[in-house]
Parts: C-alpha cells; sequence; structure tokens
C-alpha cells in the first residue's frame, strides 16, 4: 500500500494527478487522500478532507496519517499573492513552514524511519528578468512577483529539511500549465489558456498583452507525468540541488494562435479580441520565456515538442478529440 | 536626526557598525538604538534594549519607534544553526518574518508614508557547490547548510517586501569577516579568523582543514563600510535585485599563513597546529572559493586587495598597530 496525499487535490492538475495515478498505476497499491478547500462535484476518486492549508492544525493532522507520498499543490495563484500580499505568504510560504514541521514532528517520534516523498510544484515565476536568451540550471532564483518569492522561499525550505532527512522532497518549477480546461482563475497567466480554450469552445477571449510575447508552456498531460515521475525519482541523483527546472515548449502568442488557426481555423482565431491590460503586460514582461533544462532532461522528464501536440492534448481530454 | 536600530547591536560587528557611524558621521545626527541577547562591558555608545529578535512581540515594539534605519546582523551561527534546526529557522529566518511584517503595520499605519532602510547581512553562505571558479552575479542560491538557506529566504522576503513598498532593504552577501578578534565562536568559519589571531597573540591555533582550501575573506573594517554605504545607496540603481555579493579577497589558507608569516614571522606561523576536523571540513568543502561581484564594484563596494592589508587592519584595531 502507498499512501498519497495530495494538498491541492481538488483543483485543475490535483484532480488529475488522481485520475492519473488511479490509470497508470505507477505507484503499489494507492491510497488517494485530496485535501482542499471545496472539491469538484464530479471529483476524482480518493478520500476528500476539507480545511485550509496554512492552519498548523491541519498540518498536524494531516501528518499524523504518515503518508508515505506526498504532492504540495496547494495555492494562492500569483494574480490573487499580487493583490493579496498575506494571504499569498500565509497559504503560499507559511503553509509549506507548518507542513515541513509537522511531518518532521512525525520523523522524530518514528525514531527517523518515516520520511515522505513529498514533491513540490514551484513554478518558473521564481525567475525574473533580465534573462539570458535560454534560462540554464544555474541562473538565479529573483522573483518580480510575491507568488514567484514564496515559491523560491518553499525551495529553500524544502531543500534544507530533505537534506537533515526529515523528509525526501523536490521542487519542481513547471512550465505555465496550458491548455487548462475549464474557467479562466485569478493567475495573471490564465489567458495563455483562454486564447485557445474559449475559440475551441466557440466563445470569445481576451488577449491583454502583445502578440509577440514569448512564454514557457507545458500541457497538463505533461505536467502530472512530470508529478508522478518526481515522486518515483532517486533522489541521490540530484546531489543536493532539489529544484528543477522542467522542459516545456517555448512559443509566442503569435505561435500559439497560428497553432489554433491550424486546429480549428480562421473562425477560431477570429474570436481572440487584444484589449491591452497594464498590469497584466507588466507581469508578464517580468516572466521566463525559454529554458535549457538539461538536468530535468537527463532526469528522463520529457514535455510535448510543439503547441499543437498541446491543443491536441486539450481536445483529447477535454473536447473529446473533437 | 536619524533613528538607527542595529539587530545583533551587541555582537563584533553591530559594536563596530555603531562605531562607525559615530566616528565617520554618515548619518545626520544619528540617534543609535542597539538591540540584542546581551552586550559587552564596555559597549559601543547607544540605547541599548535586550531581547529575543525571533519574538514577535519584540518586533512589533522596535517597529513601533520607527527607525529611519535598520541593520539586521542578528544571527545564530553556521555551526550552530547545524545544530540547532528549530533555533537557527527561528532565529535566522522567522525573525525576519515577524520584523517585516512589524514595519509592514506601521507602514500601513503611517498611511505608507514609513518606509524604513533595512540592510541585511545575508551571506556567502546562500551559494553551494558545486561552483564555476569564480561565481559571478547571476549564479544560483542553492545552499547545502541550513544557515544558507535560513539567509537565502530572508533575502526573498526583503525583497518582495521591498518591491511592494512597504520597506526598502538590500541584502549583502558578506564574505567571511576576517580577523573577527575575541574568541572563537561556533561558526564553522571560524578557524579563518582563529588561525591568524591566535598566534598574533601568542597562542596556539587549531586549523581544521588542509591548507589547498581556499576562500572569500573581507575585513571587519570593510564590512561595517559595506553596510553604512548600503543604508545610504541609492536603491533604484538595484534595478530589482535586492541581494548584492560582496567584494572581498580570495585567496588559500596557505596564503594566509603567507600573510601571517609576513607580518609576525615564522614563530607566529609554528604555533598552528593542524588538527583535521571531518565535519568543518564537509561544511567548507560546500562553500564559496571566489566571485566576480560586478554589480556591487560598479555601485562603489571596495574590499582590500591583498590578505596582508586584512591583518594590518586587526593589528591596528586590535592590537594597536603592534
Amino acid at each position: 500500500m502507498t499512501k498519497m496525499l495530495i494538498l491541492g487535490g481538488g483543483g485543475m492538475v490535483g484532480q488529475k494527478l488522481a485520475q492519473r495515478i488511479a490509470a497508470d498505476a505507477p505507484f503499489a497499491d494507492p491510497q488517494i487522500t485530496l485535501f482542499d478547500r471545496a472539491f469538484p462535484p464530479q471529483s476524482a476518486a480518493g478520500k476528500q478532507i476539507t480545511g485550509d492549508v496554512s492552519d498548523p492544525a491541519m498540518a498536524a493532522t494531516l501528518a499524523a496519517a504518515r503518508p508515505d507520498v506526498i504532492f504540495h499543490l496547494a495555492a494562492i495563484v500569483s494574480g490573487q499573492a499580487e493583490a493579496e500580499f498575506a494571504l499569498g505568504w500565509d497559504v503560499n510560504m507559511m503553509a509549506m513552514w507548518h507542513l515541513l514541521n509537522a511531518l518532521k514532528a512525525e520523523h522524530d517520534a518514528s525514531g527517523g524511519s518515516y520520511r515522505p516523498r513529498l514533491v513540490f510544484t514551484s513554478s518558473i515565476a521564481v525567475f525574473g528578468g533580465p534573462f539570458p536568451d535560454q534560462i540554464g540550471d544555474e541562473f538565479l532564483s529573483a522573483p518580480l512577483t510575491s507568488y514567484g518569492a514564496q515559491k523560491a522561499a518553499c525551495e529553500l525550505m524544502l531543500s534544507d529539511f530533505s537534506r537533515k532527512g526529515f523528509v525526501d522532497g523536490l521542487s519542481l518549477r513547471l512550465p505555465t500549465v496550458c491548455v487548462r480546461p475549464g474557467k479562466a482563475n485569478a493567475a495573471a497567466s490564465s489567458f495563455f489558456s483562454g486564447i485557445i480554450r474559449e475559440p475551441l469552445n466557440g466563445i470569445e477571449a481576451i488577449l491583454p498583452v502583445a502578440d509577440t510575447v514569448r512564454h514557457w508552456h507545458v500541457s497538463p498531460r505533461a505536467a502530472t507525468k512530470f508529478l508522478t515521475q518526481a515522486a518515483l525519482l532517486d533522489t541521490d541523483q540530484l546531489e543536493g540541488r532539489r529544484a528543477l527546472n522542467l522542459p516545456g515548449i517555448s512559443c509566442t502568442v503569435e505561435e500559439q494562435i497560428g497553432a489554433l488557426r491550424r486546429a480549428a481555423g480562421q473562425k477560431a482565431v477570429d474570436l481572440i479580441k487584444h484589449i491591452p491590460d497594464e498590469t497584466i503586460m507588466r507581469m508578464v514582461a517580468g516572466w521566463p520565456r525559454d529554458f535549457a533544462p538539461e538536468r530535468a532532461i537527463a532526469l528522463g522528464f520529457q514535455a510535448e515538442s510543439r503547441f499543437d501536440e498541446i491543443i491536441a492534448v486539450y481536445m483529447e481530454e477535454e473536447l473529446g478529440g473533437a
């Protein structure tokens, strides 16, 4: 039996991850617990626990079950963390602090035998410009958003608690997950999905930035695969550097739109309205555009190679292939 | 009047900093408050407050005085932070968290007009190997000690609270301060000073590592100068990257010993006993050896250029030039 806990298990990636664990069976006899503030009506299978991830008592309760594998995906998204400063730090950083201390308490109580795998979804928002053309694995983390700073602080804690042997963690700096199904969210990056998803569903989309903006994308399918791979990785291979830049696709908004045209024609493209938004433009201007994620590739992580494939994944998974 | 608060004001650098502020008068009518757990009997001038820097109520009290300039030097040193894990995180990271939140509360209460300069002594321990020959300004922070992880987490918080305009902070990644006067401390780097200081005072010193070890040094005089310069710097020049690698001298232990020989003869050198210490060797092996601190140099920060000068500073300041 593998006891698995997904923090943020009610969210889009959490749900897809739970489905993948059940379908692909990468873990022996998985017993899945999903933790979140709320769950969708048709949730993926698993025991549901509802609560606030930043509550230290909840962290203690979750740790007391001694999960073998923990996926920590719970977060306040970038736009909201920028708008609600205290909430962002509380949920995006202090929750990790409470979780790590609760897990350390279980480690100590077990005489050192309990040492869970902890896979944390960090973000490319830990990077801030100016950037080289491609960001290498040794480029500094100098975030320009609160969300990025919070993720980077979590990476440091997770790495140190891991170095000490209390947990066995790694941080995945995921590309922007695209195409996100469902509704737009408060992430400043939400439009990267919106300009593909809405037209494919026959509705108007708003593009708040210039089509020359270049960004770094991965499908939900590849992202959940990264998570299960990370949970099974021999972390000795990381040689102490437990934050990984993951592979993705670097493309401009114009190239995204070109792929949409190939998938669904000009009629779909015509549904995109360009309405510049200064706040989003400013945030996006400080975001990474391209990476050379050599370590992750050497460790066997693999993403799509063209944005057309990312659209195909969305159509397959969400539109029944139509 | 400039209200100045030195956290860690009872320590070696804090005391020298208070003396420099009084002597060099870089600030208009400085009113100095020194905060620490304890103070030396012959303390530098200033109002003394004794307390625990990690106590949130104390942070609120200190912030309520609305200092114009705050130097945050208070820390559990590297060796102790490694041995006392919870204490290290509490003092080295959570104290900064409480301080920043207390200062933000004052900022908010002032209607946004209160925005203190906050100069934080980070450390080259934010870096972990493997290293390039020289560490550049864009090299990643991947600490291999708890102390380094805590300092790096503070940098991220300070940078984000500054970006939001609640404080105006910067983090100085100081080289190892050498030659430290007084007694050896629990820092794993303590011996770098000990092998110079003890022989100059006619007593035996222990060298726990090989003399081929290369490290990055600065005198207490240059370090305190960095601090006052940082307090007066136009932070717009930092362009959002508020952690700075400072200049120093890269030399091997053998070169340090050569400089000692030139200053005090072979008799002094003969007082150094090589007694290898595995724990210290392991920690030091993960530390930086050399830097190319181009940004700091361009901003006007300057260190000594030879280790001989560092010894001369010690002899001048601590031995009356003898």
